[in-house]
């Protein structure tokens, strides 16, 4: 008997859990693992966001309406006025995570077959969630060299396709760190434009950028406005990521009617999680500054010992709280591997991702790692440490 | 542009809730409407679940394991083992809900174009789940005249083509109430044994049977051990459908490793739920006593009313809180919306769903509507009062 679908044979390992089974082991032996691996902040959730959880006043935990709670979505409305985005409640559509807003995209632009092309490296789940839908992920190959900046347009030109029917782009990125310039994005909007594509815009890090650098929204590009699909989530915002609540922003009511029909067949985002993100976006401004600062130093930090380290290309990333950093060896799977069988200082080691599960290419980010500064400025130093130590030692170093 | 997919398109809107807006607009009028068009329990949720949220101790609202917690899966191992129901924890996958155990159950063992057998009225979301899956619908009808058992095997077995890969049934049966007998299920695991089927059982009403029947359940049959998936909810056993935290339950270890991919890219179920869920397993027998006490006593008065009116043929259901009635009416959509738009009494009014959304063959359940039976007696008195009036008045009465 043929159990398994050839979907859920494709259906790719997520790479940054795919070596948390070698962390619990290392655990196990009795190591301290430094987690690197995973956009897991160490931050608190906000008191705002907590505290009308704890006060909970909901004697039924019923279904609550499938677009979200109104009032959420008209609470949600002066969060977007904060950075100038100007939508109604009726263009926002509440979903059970950023996710579960990717997934409803796809399946209401998308049919089996349909390409969609995004810059690589991206965000692994991406592919999960193309298999689910049956779309063929299209990479625009991005470069280290260049800060992983957006690939020539030109390129980006020659993978359009008569079943070409987005773009899809991360700002700030996960997983380079990059964030994209006003450039850049009008660029974007002109080929979407000219080729009657859709703009996707994952921008759940838009509170995460430093040195000043500010964020570019896709719902501020002229003439495409009903092109533009807005994915959100409050993950990393209030560090809530298990509260699973995201968000589809558009001006395309036909966009938010269809992914709606998606949210009807699931019945309603979790209600709990919503009072809390709700309350959460009274968190006051300070919040946020000092979480910036926290962000900025422990980048600094990363980046400073990352290029102490011979052999090592580090980037400075201006957003979000990743990096792809190239390390000198052969097999970034094997070393990272390595680092939690084989390795330890003073009883501690690293789990960090290897990169090559978040290019589409098969080959590219062999000597490539993700790694998530969401530690903070002692422990990043001490898995800092290690790291330089481990590639003293590394027998696959290069 | 072509802006929706076929998929977006083709996707039904939730006939549950396709009426809400009426109902909306009636409110608007100053008219109280009384809801059964959903199963939405006004049952309290209990505190054993509630008191662990308002106490919450998660300073970091972090991402769980994909799996759900470990904590809460040996939890639930307690739980079915008081159902005679065997299973180790790494059998029990957590899910958003049991929407979502249901979709990536559909992901996992079917590839677009497959199909699945299901008896027919069944849970409408059932559609919906199959466009997202690519999943053709393979209905076998089922009759109000013989309270909605199982049709005859052989008009099963008739159905059966390459493409199928299971048999689902929902059992206590959302919408009938009907409750499969033991001779039913061991027919239904001959076919799967016999053609290699997959039988999905979902059995969220578990708790809700009536008159001393006891449920069975898929997970005792013999011999197709491999090939039973069960997929549940805590929606309705704690009142807590706004909760969305479900399962996948199979002794098939390909099937929950290849679920979990899919539960791997999106993280995590909510983090803040599954807290209530663990300790809402310990809530004592004497809840679920009252609770099905309650409900025996609303079905009771809701079979004997719609029985007094004349016309109108209702089963007496055996399981879970809704009935499938057959109306003297020409079209029940027309009847349902007729009652939300142009009938009142004492300003009071009642929102009823029409069947047909239930039925996959067109032109099925003109004749029929579901009704919750999730009010309290008082309420279910006057709504039926209320429908009992309007039948004298409706200009489609035939």
């Amino acid at each position: 008997m043929k159990f398994i679908s050839n979907r859920g044979q494709i259906m790719p390992s997520s790479p940054i859990r795919r070596l948390v089974p070698f962390a619990d082991q290392a655990v196990e032996k009795g190591r301290h693992v430094y987690h690197l691996n995973i956009g897991q902040p160490d931050i608190l959730t906000p008191d705002t966001f907590l505290n009308p959880i704890k006060n909970l006043d909901m004697p039924v935990i019923a279904y609550g309406p499938s677009a979200g709670f109104t009032s959420l979505r008209k609470k949600l409305v002066d969060y977007y006025a904060r950075f100038d985005i100007t939508v109604d409640y009726s263009e926002i559509l509440v979903t059970t995570g950023g996710s579960e807003a990717i997934i409803f995209t796809l399946m209401s632009i998308c049919d089996a077959g349909d390409e969609i092309i995004i810059p690589e490296p991206f965000y692994t789940n991406y592919n999960g969630f193309a298999v689910e839908a049956g779309v063929n992920v299209v990479p625009i190959t991005s470069y280290i060299e260049n800060d992983f900046q957006l690939p020539p347009i030109e390129s980006i030109k020659e993978k359009i396709t008569p079943k070409t029917r987005a773009i899809l782009i991360c700002n700030p990125n996960n997983p380079t760190g990059y964030v994209y310039s006003k450039a850049e994005l009008k660029a974007l909007s002109k080929i979407v434009q000219e080729h009657n594509l859709f703009l996707l815009s994952d921008e759940v890090y838009r509170e995460f950028t430093y040195d000043g650098l500010k964020h570019t929204t896709a719902m501020h590009l002229k003439n495409i406005e009903d092109r533009v699909i807005m994915l959100d989530s409050v993950s990393k915002r209030y560090s809530a990521c298990g509260a699973r609540i995201g968000m589809i922003v558009s001006k395309n009511k036909e966009i938010i009617e269809t992914a709606l029909k998606f949210g009807m067949a699931r019945l309603c985002p979790p209600s709990i999680e919503q009072v809390g993100v709700e309350a959460g976006v009274d968190t006051p401004r300070e919040y946020f500054e000092e979480v910036n600062k926290e962000y900025t130093e422990r980048r600094n930090t990363m980046v400073r010992l990352l290029r102490e380290i011979p052999g090592v290309v580090a980037p400075n990333p201006k957003g979000a709280f990743y990096m792809i950093v190239r390390l000198p060896v052969k097999d970034s799977n094997d070393f990272a591997q390595w680092l939690l069988t084989d390795f330890h200082v003073n009883n501690e080691t690293v789990l960090i991702a290897p990169a090559d599960g978040f290019y589409s290419r098969p080959g590219l980010g062999k000597d490539e790692v993700r790694i998530a500064y969401v530690l903070n400025v002692n422990d990043i130093k001490k898995a800092m440490h290690i790291l330089s130590e481990a590639l003293k030692v590394y027998p696959g170093r290069i």
